[in-house]
């Protein structure tokens, strides 16, 4: 058998790559999670998770970011913090090359790089992230109870998910930049047909205002060179989710239109001894709890290869 | 559209139902959850859990499912403690028939219904159980560093479990039925070369033999009628697992060879509307953190169904 430094390196230590360092660890795999910042990943920057479960009034999201990190300290778990370079997966040794020239192999490599949303760039939207500005309906909807909000965006997940947001606000406007949406037909109805809803044509946010409480307005600027201000205390950017691919050696693995992997159920990759876990996985529902799940999957997955290899 | 009495019903209260639950009721479904017993499922027998992330010093299995179960309830999750007799799945309005002759309709279902281990079924397994008798050697392996314990099996996970936990205890005493086994060769050669592997053939366990401090002993019998008596503090019994399939209506879904529910990766079986998670499903490795991952992504796709239905 090739020697290799490791039998797993996961890039990435959010929650898919902390759960698969802690299995790892716990199974007393040699193991390492390569991590470019802090463990955690979008998930420190999340002010408040209410749907992991288990933690049932809620928590914050550094809180829940930090007990997954002692989880797998816990455990002994090895972490290096450093970018990586490029990665070459094809051979049955995995490289790894940093950004420092430092030089990794491993036996086999679970790729939890994450995603994020796509931003509008918009003076306050950086700022106010966590104070009005959210990217998930599924995990904020729910904190705008009878309170007037704007979605921004004309896609399907823009639609559907401001319909779900009706079941809270007392008043959804879409800000949408063309004259029609993009949403598939049924949904449009739906949305047409919702007194809740209402909607901004030829239109863009241009500035997000915010005071100590948070959102306040939103300043919209029209295709017709006119603007107007809209009176919300939360808007929803829902016009898509990019992979965090960059350094990923995307001619070696297979991905969907968007740049996420595609794996079976089991987390594998078309490359042997190459997994994937979490948001960088090409699904349709990026959730905290199913990164998890994911990165335990993974994990599993990477042993049960590792103990069929001579 | 035709009407039914919720939009989403839940069979079981696992882990994978319960968070399931938890996300239908904060994204205020009409939804309901049944379960036969109590909420839980075979987590409740579970003495502890060491990897379920974010409970970094472990937690007993009752008192996470107690904590998932408050998680639903806090966004009022309705349930209702009852014992399907037959689902009928095909239809648009799906039908849930109860034993006490009640019938419910719903237009979406997530069968979290849950397997169980096959048993050996000998004196002690039952009283023993989470006392030195466990199913699942990544769960509980951890436990028995530098202690003496046996497997049952001879089939690829047994194999790949003793191997596994050659990791953490002094000795693996394999206890296999026949005189050779039905793992693949390369995990064979792997196991006869481990120091720590010894083998009982043509062996079966009669009794397991405990005190106050859990498993002492394990009487054996063997197919010549000789017995002896090994001395171990733990006993993994991996001869299996088993679906609990039993008020599924398998003609309408699609199973795999051992009966359970085939889905693709967002959860969703054959038939329009009717969702799995969990343990139930066809999956290579069933955890908890992972029933709970799949349970959330259940719900979310029979959400992106309701929302696409007239």
């Amino acid at each position: 058998m090739q020697q290799a430094d490791f039998q797993l390196i996961i890039i990435g230590g959010g929650p898919a790559g902390l759960t698969a360092g802690m299995y790892a660890a716990r199974g007393r795999l040699k193991a390492l999670l390569l991590e470019k910042g802090a463990t955690g990943g979008q998930v420190l920057v999340t002010d408040w998770v209410d749907n992991y479960p288990g933690f049932a009034e809620g928590i914050t999201g550094f809180e829940l970011m930090d007990k997954m990190t002692a989880h797998a300290d816990r455990f002994g778990l090895e972490k290096k913090f450093a970018t990586v370079d490029s990665l070459d997966l094809v051979d049955d040794i995995k490289t790894i090359h940093l950004d420092n020239g430092d030089r990794l192999t491993s036996r086999t490599v679970i790729l939890c790089t994450g995603a994020k949303p796509r931003k509008i760039q918009v003076p306050g939207e950086e700022e106010l992230q966590g104070k009005g500005v959210s990217y998930c309906a599924t995990c904020d909807g729910p904190f705008y109870r009878d309170q007037e909000i704007a979605v921004v965006g004309g896609g399907n997940t823009a639609i559907q998910e401001a319909l779900h947001l009706t079941k809270f606000a007392a008043k959804v406007t879409v800000i949408h930049r063309r004259d029609e949406l993009r949403a598939t037909k049924i949904l449009q109805e739906k949305a047409f047909a919702e007194d809740k809803i209402d909607f901004l044509w030829n239109a863009r946010v241009s500035e997000i205002v915010g005071g100590t409480g948070g959102v306040e307005s939103l300043n919209i600027s029209y295709n017709d060179g006119s603007t107007s201000s809209l009176p919300v205390t939360g808007i929803f950017i829902l016009i898509g989710v990019v992979p965090n691919n960059e350094v990923l050696p995307l001619d070696q693995l297979e991905t969907d239109n968007y740049g996420f992997i595609i794996t079976d159920d089991e987390m594998c990759t078309k490359l042997p001894g190459v997994f994937a876990a979490g948001d960088i996985r090409s699904k349709n529902f990026r959730q905290i709890i199913n990164a998890a799940g994911e990165g335990a999957t993974a994990e599993l997955s990477a042993e049960h290869y590792l103990g069929n290899q001579v």
